[in-house]
């Protein structure tokens, strides 16, 4: 069995989006009890990681040190038709994760305790996301 | 169904190599409308990404920033049996992907309007490359 | 078809550990001939990756590689709970992979020759990890 489901999100610029409980409600909503949830996004400027869930400090953690990896404007960069954040955006995207799968069982995403799902979007400014999820399995 | 079909791509070395064509064409033959496409290489010096697929410009500033970030021949690097590049390209390896899920829908890999599949070979030699594709779905 | 398992690692601490005998092990034991097997590590401060099985330098290059990107007890980092390891156990996590999937082709996992299946434990203290197989396919 196959289900596919389209979940738009609006970002309200670069940050962290939790996208744990909209997963899971796919999931239980699917009926399939083992098999594999498959979370796509369909962008090169935001993307996808699992992280841990409790701490918001880690989210802050982790932007700061992007920031400090791919900062934004730095004149390596020759892609910048969009602003300074539009190559570092897609270098982020790059290091982190376009598509993540996650395993179900007894009808539900199996994380581990500290697992949250995580939208990251890279541009400054807000923007409209697609993820596409296809939930298989029996 | 699953499907598996082995493609071959002849590197000129490093870069990067679009493989979105080749990959779109197996799902076509497959005959798989809903499901998924998984893509594998059969490698540790030459990865897979989803990016940007417009401006070639983008290729040339990740290229720029993995340079910077992990330099060729860095004395830190003891595995160097291959030459200055060998050590980087595992570790630039181990920071994109060796395996990419892409959603089957409508009989085609439901990629974003930007996103472009590539194979990013990290040795300065041309090498031959294997990637295998797993078809699955209805 | 699909089956699950789960598999215990007891970590001495940061450094890697090859689960490539397991992996391959519970594909043999699974009876699926033609498929995926996909590997899903339950953290978010230790993760996964496939590269170079050979040469014990690899591992010891990519230690030092992430020691110096991501450096314990950087004053960056605000979350420190659990000590200087702890923001960048997860850094290196979302870095590296949490999931990974593997083409099963003829009984097996169809790895290139010099490829291997790593957990990399990031945290400095021995840990209990949790890693969840789910082996789908014909």
């Amino acid at each position: 069995m196959i289900k596919q489901e389209e979940i738009r999100i609006s970002t309200g610029g670069r940050g962290t989006y939790d996208l744990s409980r909209q997963v899971q409600q796919a999931v239980r909503s699917s009926g399939i009890s083992t098999g594999m949830c498959h979370v796509f996004i369909c962008h090169t400027s935001a993307s996808l990681m699992i992280c841990e869930n409790a701490d918001p400090a880690v989210m802050r953690d982790l932007e700061t040190f992007m920031a400090q990896q791919v900062p934004d404007g730095d004149p390596m960069f020759t892609h910048t038709a969009e602003g300074p954040d539009d190559m570092p955006a897609h270098v982020r995207s790059i290091l982190t994760q376009t598509d993540l799968n996650l395993p179900v069982r007894d009808g539900r995403c199996a994380l581990g305790t500290w697992q949250g799902i995580y939208l990251w979007e890279h541009r400054t400014a807000p923007h409209q996301r697609k993820v596409l999820l296809t939930i298989s399995g029996e």
